[in-house]
C-alpha cells in the first residue's frame, strides 16, 4: 500500500456566507491547491464530501460542477455521502485512491451551505432523515433529542454533572476565539458581556449566564443552546499525494497514517450500552493499529462535538479516559490546550461551526496546521500526531483518522 | 496495486417495484453475497451508488441503513454519488478499496426507486439539476432536450438517418426480451402486435409503427418515446476481493482489469464538438491502457443508451467504429448479439431499464454473466472481455470499466 501524504490544505471561514455551495467548495479547493505548490493540470481525481446539496441547494452532480468551475477537467470527480461524516468519508476514499496507486494527485474537499434555509426546523428535519425510518423517525425524534436522552442517561449512570458538559462548550468557544476561520470567534464570556452591555441581564460569571432561560434556552432537555453546535456554511480541502513524492511539493508534508471506519446498529435502542460508541472504539482501533500508535501517542484530537455530550463520550472511546470519566476530565481541564490531551483546539463543531460535509475535512486540516506548527494562538505545543472522530448518523457510522508529521 | 476480482453478483428485476430503496438494495446485495459463497461476517466495507435518494425517497444515510438491514455491521459504509453514473463510481471506489489493500471483501451495490413519483416531470426535473445551474438550467433544458439537439446535429453532420437510431431501440428491446431481469421483456414488435390486438391501429412493420404519433410520440424532437429510456426501480450488486484469493470462493472469478473516469466541460456549448465525448475517449483509453487491451479485444459492451443517440456516439468513442459511423453500424447489425461487437445484450437502459444508481453496477453484472457464460438466451458466444460506459451528467463525467475472465 502506498503511503499517503497531505501536501496542501484550504479552509474557508465558517459561519454565515453569501456564497453558494460550489463557490465555497471552490474557494477551499483553490486555497489547498495553492498551498500544495502543485499545478492544477496534474490532478487526476477529486472527491467531494457533502451531506445534502440536493435538499439544501437543489444541486446534483456537485463534483462534476466543481472540477469544471476550478479548471480541473478532465480529473475524475465523485461525490461522497455519509451524513455529517461525508467529509471524513471523502478523506478515506481519497486516501484509497492514492494508496492503491490509481491516482497520483487527489483533491478532497468537503462543504455545506445551510444558513440560507430559513424555514424553521428545515435543517434539523433533514438531518433527522438519518434516524431509522420506521423505529425512530415516525416518533418525532431528531438528533438533538437523541443527544438530550443520551445526556440524561450518561449523567445518571456516571454521576456526572451538566456543568461539566458546559465546560466543554466554554473551552471550545475559548479555542474558537483563537481561530480566524471559526464561526464563533467569541468566548462565552464575550457573549455574556455583550448581553450585559445590551441591558439584557446581569450575571457575575458564565455559569450563571448559562443557566439563564432566555440567553441559553433548552434545546433538548437537559441540553441547552450552548451545548449544541450551530448551523454553518463553509468548506475545507486537502491535497493528497504519494508520501514518497511529497517533498517535491512541500517541506512540511503530513502523513495520513491511520484510517478507520465502522458502523453500529441504526436503531439506537438495539445497542447494548448507548453511552459506549462501539463504532468509534472499532474505527479508532483500526486507525491506531494501522498507524502503530496508542492513545498515549496522540498529541491533539479533533472530536465531533455536535452536542457537548458527544465530545465527553468520544474522549473515552478514543481511549483517552476511562468510561464515564470524559466529562469529568473536561471539568478538570485535561482537554484544554496545554492539558493532557487537547481536544478541539479549533473550537470544534461548537465554535468553529458545523457545515456538515466540511467538518470531517476541516478536522484533518486542523491536525495539519497543528502538526506543521501553524495553528497560531491555538497551537498545541509540540503537536506531532493527531486523531479525529467524525460522526455520520447518531453513532452508527464513525470515521477516525490519524495524521502525523512525515519524517523521512 | 492488488488485482481485483468479482466473485459474486446480484440483480433485482428492474421495472416497477412495490419495494422501497433500502429493500431493493438489500435484495441485490444478499443475492450477490450468496452468489459469492462468502460469509457476511467478513465484509469490511460497503459502497452504495444512488443518485437521488434524498429527493426521491426522503432518505439519507442509505449506506448506514443498508449495512444494518442486511447484517453487515460493523462494515464501513459510504454512499457514492455521480448522477446516473453513481453505480459506476461506486464500482471504482470499491475497486480502489481492494486495490489499496485497505479492504479484503467489499460489497458494491447501486439502486434507485423512482416509479412511485407520480408528479409529472418530477424525475426529469430532478435529473435536470445535473445541467449547469446558470448557463443551462434556467433556460429550461433537460437531459432529453439536450439529447434531441445532439441527435439533430449528429444526423446532419454525418448524414445519418433517424431510422438507424430506431434500430438501436429495436435491438435493445429484442435483447431485453431475452433478459429475465429487464424492465421491458418485450420486442417492439410485441408492442405493435399488442396495440393491433387492442384495436389501436394497424401497421405492417415496426418502422411504420414507430412513426405513429400516438404510439411513439415525440419526446424531444426528433427523439420519440422508443428512443428514450424508461423510469425504473431496481438494484444490482457485486462482491469484490483480492484476485489472489478469488478462487477460494468461486471457480469463475472475473477480473476488473481496467477502470477509467474523466470529466468534460459542464456547459455543453463549451465543447469543441458536441458529437464527440472527450470524457469517454479519455476514460476508455485509461481503462484500455490499464487492462492492456484495445477495442479489438472487446467481445461485449454495455453502453449508456439513456437516449438512442448516446449508444451510437459511445460506440464510436469507445473505439469500435469511426466517428459518424456508429448509427450506421447499428443499422448494419454490427452491434447485435452475434455481430462484430455486441452492444447492450442486456437490453441496455432502453429495455433493461434505468434505475439511475443501479445502472453502472448492472452493466458490470451483465459483463460477469456474459464472461461466465451464464447469460442464457442473450449469451454472446465466447465472451471473455467486456467494457462498460456509464454516464454522469450529459457527457461531463464518464466511467468506463473493463472486466475479463480471470485466468491463473
Amino acid at each position: 500500500m502506498n503511503k499517503v501524504a497531505i501536501i496542501g490544505v484550504g479552509h474557508t471561514k465558517f459561519g454565515r456566507s453569501t456564497e453558494g455551495l460550489i463557490d465555497l467548495l471552490s474557494n477551499a479547493s483553490l486555497e489547498a491547491i495553492q498551498d500544495s505548490n502543485t499545478s492544477d493540470k496534474n490532478f487526476d481525481s477529486v472527491y467531494v464530501g457533502a451531506m445534502s446539496p440536493s435538499a439544501f441547494n437543489n444541486l446534483s452532480g456537485i463534483a462534476s460542477a466543481l472540477v469544471d468551475k476550478i479548471g480541473l477537467i478532465p480529473a475524475a470527480a465523485d461525490h461522497i455521502k455519509n451524513g455529517p461524516a461525508s467529509g471524513g468519508s471523502a478523506v478515506k476514499v481519497g486516501f484509497q485512491a492514492i494508496a492503491s496507486g490509481m491516482s497520483d494527485l487527489v483533491l478532497v474537499v468537503g462543504g455545506e451551505k445551510m444558513t440560507h434555509l430559513t424555514i424553521p426546523g428545515y435543517v434539523t428535519s433533514n438531518v433527522a432523515t438519518l434516524t431509522h425510518p420506521e423505529a425512530e423517525r415516525p416518533h418525532g425524534v431528531s438528533l438533538p433529542s437523541f443527544a438530550g436522552l443520551l445526556t440524561r442517561i450518561y449523567l445518571e449512570k456516571y454521576n456526572a454533572k451538566l456543568e461539566w458538559l458546559s465546560e466543554i462548550a466554554i473551552k471550545n468557544h475559548k479555542n474558537g476565539a483563537l481561530n480566524p476561520n471559526a464561526h464563533f470567534q467569541r468566548t462565552i464570556e464575550d457573549f455574556m458581556k455583550s448581553a450585559i452591555t445590551k441591558g439584557k441581564g446581569n450575571w457575575t460569571n458564565v455559569y450563571e449566564f448559562l443557566k439563564d432561560e432566555k440567553r441559553n434556552p433548552i434545546i433538548a432537555d437537559p441540553l441547552r443552546l450552548f451545548h449544541v453546535c450551530p448551523i454553518s456554511d463553509g468548506a475545507a480541502a486537502l491535497v493528497l499525494c504519494d508520501a514518497e513524492k511529497a517533498r517535491e511539493f512541500t517541506d512540511t508534508p503530513v502523513l495520513i497514517s491511520g484510517v478507520g471506519q465502522a458502523t453500529d446498529t441504526h436503531i439506537i435502542y438495539e445497542r447494548e450500552d448507548i453511552t459506549t460508541l462501539k463504532a468509534l472504539k472499532l474505527a479508532s482501533s483500526q486507525a491506531y493499529t494501522m498507524a502503530k500508535k496508542t492513545p498515549e501517542n496522540i498529541d491533539v484530537c479533533e472530536a465531533h462535538d455536535a452536542f457537548a455530550i458527544l465530545e465527553a463520550i468520544q474522549s473515552e472511546d478514543l481511549g483517552f479516559f476511562k468510561k464515564g470519566e470524559g466529562a469529568k476530565a473536561a471539568h478538570e481541564g485535561l482537554t484544554g490546550i496545554g492539558g493532557k490531551i487537547p481536544i478541539n483546539p479549533s473550537g470544534g463543531l461548537k465554535a468553529r461551526g458545523h457545515p456538515l460535509g466540511a467538518t470531517g475535512v476541516a478536522q484533518v486540516v486542523e491536525l495539519v496546521w497543528q502538526i506543521r506548527g501553524e495553528a497560531g494562538k491555538r497551537q498545541v505545543d509540540g503537536a506531532e500526531t493527531g486523531i479525529t472522530c467524525n460522526f455520520g448518523g447518531f453513532g452508527n457510522n464513525i470515521i477516525s483518522i490519524i495524521a502525523e508529521r512525515l519524517v523521512q
